[in-house]
């Protein structure tokens, strides 16, 4: 059995108006409805709930970017940072957006590689090559 | 003026013939006539060279993903970690690949984003849902 | 020489309606007559400098913390992530809300501390105490 | 049921005289009558449990920064390292000197932040403002 | 009970003849009759576990560090980025090629204080001495 | 030219007796006449620099491992986290004790290629063998 949640998780039937309000609108958005754990931990700081709930819906959805290639990203970061709950809860939204096995495989073998190369260039510093400078 | 490479960096006319095989391999693959700085550090260990040109030849070519959103996944994995070089480098060949300045914003923004909540939920420890687990 | 951003600094003068007014509001709010580079170059993404800097205004605010402690953790982290950009504008930054040396000497004393100690658990996996799981 | 610590728990009745000298030390100083994890897996290097518990307790004591400020820094660099033990243990500690629920939410929406900005600004590589250099 | 991984277990009797060799050749390499489960999850992209297996028998083995060495700078990686199956596997294959609980110990030690002062000069940035610049 | 440091280098003529007789202490360890500047802006807290030389000099001594052994942990984990002073001043400390290029090669392609494999482990998450576990 995991360890118990620092704090504990708010239920909507719990919830303040304020927090319900955020919890219906992300029900709203992805036609689902439950809510899951992240948002019942975060729910302790009602204004933090909602100012990362409207900047995650704003970021993730359709931009110069698709929502499938940011769920790609977030996996990536995620891993990166070896945080459980987000690769879990990112690797599911991801496949509900149409990521196979095949694409989930080949996202690790790149961020896994990045991991590789990051280090090799912060320990042996190559310089910067010119031709890869901006123009201002 | 930054500070020199831990390793002086093996230019081609100085390679060995191991060497000049795989900065020539980068060069046709590329199809350009110079090679970037990493190449030139990680030369002192010519297997070592010859065993990440070769996976990252293969790992970031077409796949289940373009070589573009490939790209884009090395970014966000590079800023998470904080590598300069890689930075500039992965930068310059998304936008060769054709990345847009407002693609890589939204690369940014959801990397950004990843690790602001991969902390929250690393500190404030919520249960993976059950609706998140793979099932066998 | 430094290498130059990755996107150009947009300065005032030549910043869209929309930039100037998120300009206008941090030097309103920090009753000062200058932007830092910061966000000159988040600005290449007016929607996310509008969010980051509203984010960061709430955030940063007094509240159940002061807003020198919160500098003070802000400046743990970015010397944890090794943000050279960060390290130098929250400094400046904590200094003007009153931190003196030996402030920002125990902070780094104490971040150096919680870095050693957490890779030390992260390796020898001892299990949480009893007494120190949340009880529900 | 998790997995076992990587060196078994050294309790005080197997403790050798110079562990258990430390380990009066901590409970003196805490003024309690147990050990936690941590210490009994450090215990099998003594010179290093010695040398970790002087420093700790000689760093986390009052100074230029009050305990409970410096407790709130360690969750920060804890939710940013991903220690799962650490981050229950110095919650329990803050919130034995003091800490709100409140409070809490606010050094991790702190945390969050600074590492959501330390990639965006590693990314970017916006220059340093010369107003935020230190002057000689 | 720990979460299932995001990706089932592929064993060897349910494993393709591309996967079956590598298995093959990690039993032979290993004089051992199992595999890991890391192989088993990284056996859904048979040329990733083919690339990953042959990389790591050709860093691991002898060369111009002996093969025990490299497993305590695994486990110090490891440590430091909070890896725990990693920390699982490594601890046994270092202690498989001899290493002692004193000698973990002490790698733990040097890592923790690494941890620490990369955040010290992180944060502090202290000029790179002229005496640790490699000479061209 | 590189941005100063955040607080002044304490030159041994500047210095409090208390500082000087660190100073003196890590030059007559040393057996040079010279300090190098991670000290010189540690110096800024006196009691906070001679724990961390006092540690420094016990930890990175010979033990049950070579200090040869723990300056390449040292790097590797410098590496990992990115820090340019340190990997530096602990390249230059390892080649003055017998480290040469192809060691530096090789700590390097196995500090990588961890930093990798951690990444899909803590993505694809397999549970840790029975095998590896440690018995109480």
């Amino acid at each position: 059995m995991s360890n118990p949640p620092i704090v504990p998780l708010i239920e909507y039937e719990n919830a303040s108006p304020e927090v319900r309000a955020v919890y219906d609108d992300i029900m709203a958005t992805r036609k689902s409805d439950w809510i899951n754990n992240f948002w019942k931990v975060l729910a302790h700081d009602p204004a933090q709930l909602k100012r990362m709930w409207e900047s995650l819906k704003e970021i993730m959805g359709p931009g110069a970017l698709d929502p499938l290639t940011k769920e790609l990203i977030y996996i990536a970061v995620s891993a990166t940072n070896g945080c459980e709950y987000c690769t879990y809860s990112h690797t599911a939204a991801a496949r509900a957006k149409g990521m196979t096995d095949p694409m989930l495989m080949e996202v690790l073998a790149v961020a896994g590689k990045a991991n590789e190369t990051n280090r090799l260039a912060n320990a042996l510093r190559p310089p910067v090559d010119e031709a890869f400078k901006p123009k201002g």
